[in-house]
């Protein structure tokens, strides 16, 4: 073969890191692939994204169609984003014989079983490494490091931007709207957070990795997601007196034929590997059968980590068509090894709880709370009830841990108890993750 | 393709694991391969190793030369670990067309060049996942994940006997020999342990990791290695009060075309997650030019955890030959890309240092030692001399870390003050790895 060509479409941030690492690292790539790998088109519609690329002046296009159209184009690699014309061109590029990269994460959730089918149609990859956890390479690890072995549970801290305004809340003692201000202004968080800080994110890798890693479609609608918008340093810092930090989790577990799956604010022993991931780091702690615990740890996202994700993903596709054979690891949801697993519903859950509760600072409120708990089956392991102030009538905080319990009676006992007039706010209630261990 | 024959050589614990993994998750197995993966041979010279795996009569053999001299096995796994009659076994195999699976990290750092060249010329692969750190996947993730990338350097905990005795002297205050013979009786270190706790063991697994990484062939020999054995519950409880943990580390940094590789004890910073990796665990902390900081954990040794990476290299192998391509991914050394770098001399490093030192209870002795030292132009950063005892006359320690200093003025310093007649015991020495950092 004398090189493989390469089209890539969009050119933010990740498509401009993949450019850069096809050039600057264009002599190791030849060699490793065993032929050069060419960046034959690049298509925005935004002409002012290829400053600081030095594109060859036929490189540049407009035209995403053009790209998937080309017959010299080997690999189309999709960095579009969102849903359309995403899927459009994808579904195209795959109809039009060419194997697809692509690290969009919104797209493969949804639409991730139309597209892996249509891969198996028409004979082609498609290769998706930087869509979960940017250069950490989880995607490959599941796929063949792990591929005799069945996953029991995973833990992941997924979305650098809320995990960097957890750190920071950690850190300074800041609150939620300071640091979420700073992290727009410095690039780290969107002006429309939504995505990132309401889990929604991390909702779409979890869907990737539970496809993956058990064989099943997901419906990500029936994943209980919850973001990080709700957290005050006053969580945090209470989470930490009892030996805790706060972080936004996409957990999965399977017991028998039931996945466990949901996002949501956790609280982590401090001790645990997962605490000590900071700032916009990604990390996914994760245990098999038969190998135990593991953890990968790296950059979740930035245009060289994403980038290089990106490339070694052209370059796998590119070693493999050197050698003539495709699909030498079977495609995602292709070799029906889920049948028989079940998403579990969320209310079915057991867990601890850590609560915060906003309430009149008066007696007989803790007995109040205590006996609504207990009509639901829900035991305290541990109270704070910070000192109480002089005046009285005012509003204190109580925060509480609770022993083991199911969520349908938890979230029973909250409705119940925001209800009572003595409870001035909606009650926080986070997750633990006690069960969460390293060896 | 009806299915894939598999012979298997050695039934120790890493041999039995795959045996086992291979039984019970062969549903599993046959649906991601494609086909079902058969154990049609397993060799090992003592009979009741079989015991456990109730193995059909026709497939246990005493006779290795049997297993890969037959013509029905696709695939040989050397289980057998040392050098002969390992290495013959692997190159008659390869010459007879079979592909080759092999955990034998002596093996492959005494002999892999001529292995993998032996793989190239017979056309065959030669797969070797489970020679570094067991369960994690980190030969994948280094030829796979990162292959558009360079590796500026990493830190590997790569021998879990050596990291248990130091993580229990930690816990414990225990001294070294206690803890030794314990983890003798408990089967965590062998009758001899100096292949684990003198760091050869480690040796190995850094060559294996260069050879792939850099793409060069390295002498082992011309690795400076030292291991655990002269380190105290002293040194450890005084690393600690300076917010370091001890760890025997595999080091391996590239500064141009020179590749600074070392196995000794090092003091890792307490908060860094390297720190974290307690008992029998192994981890990898790596930086890449691209991907930026990256760390892998696991189980580093056991049976079914290394026994899965091996049968996740005979999976791989057997998808390969499903799709008819071999050397996909091309063998280490066979691209050159390590033209030009060399293996720096350990003297020529620069490093921070911690000493102990056993010297003579009377005045005017730190003042002597700091003489020696500043003449070799190595500059102390901290110094803690215990209480002298009222007697005068006796022998106490003094610990010391020094600033950034280069090997060859400490050793000329070491050799000095050793010589001193105040100074009554062998100075310890550490290196710190204060630039280890996970941001």
């Amino acid at each position: 073969m004398k090189h493989v060509n390469v089209g890539i479409l969009g050119l933010g941030t990740v498509g401009t890191g993949a450019a850069k690492i096809l050039k600057k690292n264009a002599a190791l790539i030849t060699k490793r692939t065993g032929c050069p790998i060419r960046l034959k088109k690049a298509a925005d519609v935004d002409r002012s994204r290829t400053r600081g690329l030095s594109l060859p002046e036929c490189v540049y296009t407009n035209d995403a169609a053009s790209v998937i159209s080309d017959p010299e184009i080997d690999i189309v690699v999709e960095l579009i984003g969102g849903l359309e014309p995403a899927r459009s061109l994808v579904l195209q590029a795959l109809k039009n014989g060419k194997h697809v990269v692509t690290a969009n994460k919104a797209l493969l959730s949804h639409h991730g079983a139309e597209l892996y089918a249509a891969a198996a149609r028409h004979g082609v990859e498609i290769a998706f490494e930087a869509s979960v956890a940017g250069g950490i390479p989880i995607i490959r690890t599941i796929r063949e490091g792990f591929a005799p072995d069945r996953i029991l549970k995973f833990y992941g801290i997924l979305n650098g931007t809320s995990n960097y305004i957890l750190s920071r809340m950690t850190d300074e003692g800041a609150d939620f709207a300071t640091v979420l201000r700073d992290a727009q202004d410095k690039g780290y968080a969107e002006a429309d957070p939504a995505f990132d800080i309401e889990g929604i994110d991390t909702l779409h890798k979890l869907c990737i990795l539970i496809e993956l890693g058990y064989g099943i479609r997901v419906d990500y609608r029936k994943i209980y997601t919850e973001g990080i918008s709700r957290i005050t340093s006053l969580d945090i810092e209470h989470a930490r007196e009892l030996g805790y930090r706060i972080k936004l989790l996409a957990i999965c577990r399977r017991a028998g034929s039931l996945i466990d799956a949901r996002v949501h604010p956790t609280l982590v022993p401090e001790q645990h590997m997962l605490a000590q991931v900071h700032r916009t780091f990604n990390a996914i702690f994760l245990e098999t059968a038969d190998v135990g615990p593991t953890m990968f740890y790296g950059r979740g996202a930035g245009m060289l980590p994403t980038g290089s994700a990106v490339v070694a993903d052209i370059m796998a596709i590119a070693r493999t068509m050197r050698s003539a054979c495709t699909h030498r690891v079977p495609l995602p949801l292709a070799d029906a090894s889920g049948s028989g697993l079940r998403l579990q519903p969320v209310k079915d859950i057991q867990s601890r709880y850590y609560l915060r509760l906003s309430v009149d600072d008066r007696p007989g409120v803790l007995s109040r709370i205590a006996g609504v708990l207990g009509r639901n089956r829900i035991s305290i392991s541990s109270v704070i009830q910070k000192g109480r102030t002089s005046r009285g009538g005012a509003t204190v905080p109580i925060f509480m841990l609770t022993h083991e319990a199911r969520e349908s009676d938890m979230q029973n006992a909250m409705r119940q108890i925001n209800r009572l007039a003595l409870v001035r706010q909606k009650t926080m209630l986070i997750r633990i993750a006690d069960e969460i261990s390293g060896e």
